[in-house]
């Protein structure tokens, strides 16, 4: 029986996949003294003295809001807020079995961006961290924005989750094949929030030589129908210095590394050929990747990476996640700056001590990823 | 040591009080790929067809958000969201010990009534029911009026809860004095969340004779200080049929039941001498109620109960509000209805066999009473 099926028998038999635990005795006269009234009067007067000592008093200090408003789930793209609970409560639980942390979905009836910031504000006491979910580009560039300065860490997942560990992957990929990150030629297929996002971390890293390409193609200024489309705009101003124009399959053209973040089958395999010695193909579009891995390998890939679990090198963003929010609040920082994201890329890279073909990248369920990202998160403040 | 110092010590050493834990298991890649992508896009495709599954196969089912604005916290009143999270966190183990609903604490940055309500609404989809709670009056009454129709319960505790609970002693005491509910005369000292939601379920359930007073008085058409107050100008047009005036010891003539919602040291004991024979105390101000034990004792006071846990006879809304949202969300109704409440007040006051002076209602720690007020308040629909 496939996944989908299994799931729906799993969510069904649980009802979900999260439940709210007492963490203290409740079996007493005396304990509901301490944890509710009269008792519960002293660790409010405290906080109320002291806003600070949330953190320490209650759950804020250890809990992540997973903010969606269901505009792009998956591949389900616009289902809405209920139906991308699933997906909420299943980020919940990587949070709290790698990282400890007690993380809660949030999924909102809107989809308007002035609404949803000022409904993260207000709810921002209760929590340590936001974990920005499943919203669509470029509604989601503007909300993270807008909510750089509420004063704990909001980061939108799929745009930064998404980059830190495509650029880990790409560090060891870059090893196998011996070529200088600052001298090939990438190639982003997709400008949406994770083509963003990789976009400025490779750029942050000193990779210089990278392009852009939508469903278009090629992301340049002599493009009339982006020529209003302000996040657009600033992919043109920070990429193509040689103002190239064209199509996915011109851009590919020597090319060394590809990475999709688009949607299925966009990448030919005739392509590959066209591109240099030892080409990196990254095909990330989830479930179906860009190209299957047989017609890859069959445009000669030389190395093959994917969001899916049944193939190797699963470029997935739970392995970022998860330790930079850990590394984030315990360090008690207000932004995930990119300095942090590059020390996480770095920290995943560096797991794998013998990169090779088919082993660029660690696995979700090794915890010693979680705790060296949330490690590094926390010194690189 | 006294209660909140011990309590403070709780809360350092648990770092609050509730945690988000995984129901599922998460060994292996193939239960990765069931919680997460890609079998998630099952659960989520199906509730994207069908808004209501959301029920079955995710956490909404039996999730309530405990949501507060800080503004009346216990008797320390406006100490704002992040000083409230202690005692919404305490409200969440209640609920999990008693009734095994997963309730989360919600305490928003903002007091004003629209954008509470808006924000409610976008939070809605995540939740079988909305307990609103130390919302200061008269922001209360509007903030609930305009969630009445949202598609799932919305109940502020501190008016409804604390009503229920009151009613279902007052049953027992009435037993014991053997007076007849339609016939005595009760005074309710306080005009707030509570005192209101008292008025109302008292009359609902056939008491004629209530007079109403706040601090000033008994509240009557003559007084001009609350013309404007529409709340108030609802009490005159419910109670006080033969407009009397005055204060509270002029009220207090000849009447056989005091409810004290008010303030500590708001009643004095010669007071209590010009009441009816055997008379009935509730002085619920917490934590320190409206006359000590021992002057109402002296006053003459032949039934006592307060929201103390040291007294006998504790009157405490914990006793209600798990089991009226267990029954709400198991019944789906999108509405707590007067019916309900009564129904439970009934449940609760039937608890107690033989009721007496000292045993008019039963202890929080008893299952049975959250079972009886479930199943009550799920057939009263």
């Amino acid at each position: 029986m496939d996944y989908k099926k299994r799931s729906i028998e799993l969510h069904k038999k649980y009802q979900g996949k999260i439940e709210i635990k007492s963490k203290v005795p409740v079996n007493s006269r005396d304990d509901l003294s301490l944890i509710y009234t009269p008792g519960v009067a002293g660790p409010s007067r405290e906080i109320a003295q002291d806003k600070s000592k949330a953190y320490d008093l209650t759950m804020k200090g250890q809990t992540v809001a997973i903010i969606s408003d269901g505009s792009a789930v998956l591949g389900l793209g616009n289902i809405g807020p209920e139906a991308a609970l699933p997906v909420m409560e299943g980020k919940a639980v990587i949070f709290k079995k790698f990282v400890g942390l007690d993380a809660f979905p949030l999924c909102l009836d809107t989809q308007d961006v002035d609404e949803i910031v000022q409904t993260v504000k207000f709810l921002a006491p209760n929590f340590a961290a936001i974990n920005l979910e499943d919203i669509s580009a470029p509604r989601c560039f503007e909300v993270e924005r807008q909510l750089q300065n509420i004063g704990i860490p909001v980061m939108h997942d799929d745009q930064h989750g998404t980059a830190v560990v495509v650029f880990a992957g790409l560090i060891n990929a870059l090893k196998v094949v011996k070529k200088d990150l600052s001298k090939v030629k990438v190639i982003i297929a997709g400008a949406g929030a994770a083509g963003v996002a990789i976009l400025k971390l490779l750029k942050s890293a000193g990779m210089k030589n990278v392009l852009v390409c939508d469903s278009k193609g090629i992301i340049c200024s002599h493009r009339k129908d982006i020529s209003r489309n302000s996040y657009k705009q600033t992919i043109i101003k920070t990429t193509n210095d040689k103002g190239k124009c064209g199509s996915l399959q011109d851009a590919l053209e020597r090319a060394d590394v590809f990475i999709g973040v688009s949607g299925p089958n966009t990448l030919k395999k005739e392509w590959i050929k066209k591109m240099n010695s030892k080409p990196i193909i990254f095909a990330m579009a989830n479930p179906n990747p860009e190209i299957t891995l047989e017609d890859a390998t069959q445009g000669g890939a030389y190395i093959i990476a994917t969001g899916r679990s049944d193939y190797p090198n699963q470029v997935n963003n739970a392995l970022a996640y998860p330790g930079i929010f850990k590394g984030a609040i315990e360090c008690r920082t207000k932004k995930i700056t990119p300095k942090m994201k590059l020390a996480a890329s770095y920290a995943i890279a560096g797991l794998i001590k013998k990169p090779s073909r088919k082993n660029i990248i660690p696995s979700i369920l090794n915890k010693k990823t979680h705790e060296a990202v949330t490690q590094v998160v926390k010194k690189a403040v």
